[in-house]
């Protein structure tokens, strides 16, 4: 969680900046453009951070478009252009034309226009991946109020459970849940709707608990997950009860949403928001920590 | 010149998006949002191929605002919002401010909006710049008309004449033109201005001859740089004629702007547009080619 040390200089010398919702207070940036707002958000992924084994040339491609993505689905955003600056190691056409092609795929899937971008020459591949969306209104993590109830898109931890099956020697054909490994979607239709009833909304990438601690700092409320509304019954098929706990709370890639709102059709009911702070599982204060990647 | 053979694969793949001017086809993605354009681009920076020795932390941060706000200028386009995404070898606090102070006071003086990004961890240096810009309307590389003139907005060559004297072992402080190297400035005033009655406008971030090149073939007409209109007083000083006109024809790194219009009282007139194909100067065709920066 190194990153969280440089975020707060980003957030100290460009929270001034004449925007909405400005850098460091969302995971995208919100600035009023006509009669409704514009978003933007970027993401990068590489080589050695980013891509398990075994991954394919187009899921390189279709992992930038759908981490890029979530952030705009955590802002209830609709795509609409999409652009990624690639670092290549040398001019490999056909690489290179498989990871535009998972690009293509992904962005149609999720309805955004790709405009091209930029390729470049580095020791290492990574894609940077920048998107704009619109939203009709404002919606971010600050916004909980108590009484909400906290809400969840899917079960967590399958990302990171194959992860870690391949790492204890797994072929990719037996993890259950490859597809949220290799090519996760962005919840945008969800996230759209989601913006209609919600209080606040964040994506969830690197952690439930990092997530939470973010949504509850920026709303200023107590949030408490209650442990007998976690259902882990995708995970306790392979691993045991404790490890699957660690798994939906503290790790990340499955880019699912973290909301709140009085009530809701869509999701599952995790929790609930109270007055006070901090993040709190049950009775104990929930850690501050998520499983980067790698 | 590596990237050109993939630029090709980007057209084929993405010139059907449904942009009003799509990948490949400008150095920007232009897209119709309510009255105006959108317009959009990115560019990625990084210390192997990028930044010139003696360079200082907040330069690479002016340096990613620059080259990416002059695609902007070369679609006279304004700027709205700028986005980064930086890797760095690891979380060094002061490095990181300083850039982000660079990126700061650059995006000030050129007036756009900076809206955060992202952060990564890779064993080199490098950030992606992202900006959005609006224009009225559609001006390209494609557009220039026979019996147009050819404008450039400053002389040529400075960037390259000082890094190869950096080359050659000399310091910083004897550079006769080290802003031109170290903070190239993007001609966004300029481009706004040459947009109201240029017929096609591109800036030059590789070479003039690459420039006119891709101007040329946009718009399907002969370009004759007259070797009489140039003008290399600048270069002679410090080096003989015939290097002098090797770097005003094939050097890159100085972002000024190439267009084309019946007559302007801005820039340096340096030739003509006709009818036909390719790219001469005088009676000689011009090459292809352009120095890298490293």
């Amino acid at each position: 969680m190194r990153e969280f040390e440089l975020l707060k200089i980003v957030e100290e010398i460009f929270s001034k900046e004449a925007l909405d919702v400005p850098a460091g207070k969302h995971d995208t940036a919100f600035l009023r453009h006509g009669s409704e707002y514009l978003v933007f958000t970027c993401d990068t992924v590489n080589e050695l951070s980013d891509f398990p084994k075994f991954m394919e040339p187009e899921e390189f491609g279709k992992m930038v478009v759908g981490v890029t993505l979530s952030d705009l689905a955590g802002s209830g955003a609709k795509p609409i252009v999409f652009l990624s600056s690639i670092s290549m190691k040398k001019a490999d056409e056909e690489l290179f034309r498989k990871i535009m092609l998972g690009i293509k795929e992904w962005a149609e899937r999720f309805d955004i226009k790709v405009a091209g971008g930029d390729i470049d020459f580095a020791p290492i591949l990574s894609i940077a991946g920048f998107a704009v969306g619109s939203a009709k209104k404002i919606i971010t993590r600050a916004g909980a109020k108590p009484g909400d109830k906290l809400f969840i898109t899917a079960p967590l931890g399958k990302a990171q459970l194959c992860l870690e099956m391949l790492e204890k020697g797994f072929c990719r054909e037996d993890l259950p849940y490859a597809n949220k490994l290799y090519t996760p979607e962005p919840r945008i239709k969800e996230g759209l709707k989601i913006a209609e009833f919600a209080n606040a909304i964040t994506d969830i990438s690197d952690s439930l608990a990092i997530s939470a601690h973010l949504l509850s700092k920026a709303s200023d409320v107590k949030i408490v997950i209650e442990p007998e509304k976690i259902d882990l019954s995708h995970l306790t098929e392979f691993v045991d009860e404790e490890k699957a706990l660690e798994l939906f709370l503290y790790s990340g890639g499955d880019y699912e949403l973290l909301f709140t709102a009085e009530e809701s059709e869509i999701g599952i009911e995790i929790g609930r928001i109270e007055y006070g702070k901090g993040v709190y599982f049950g009775n104990s204060k929930l850690e501050f920590r998520g499983y980067s990647h790698f």
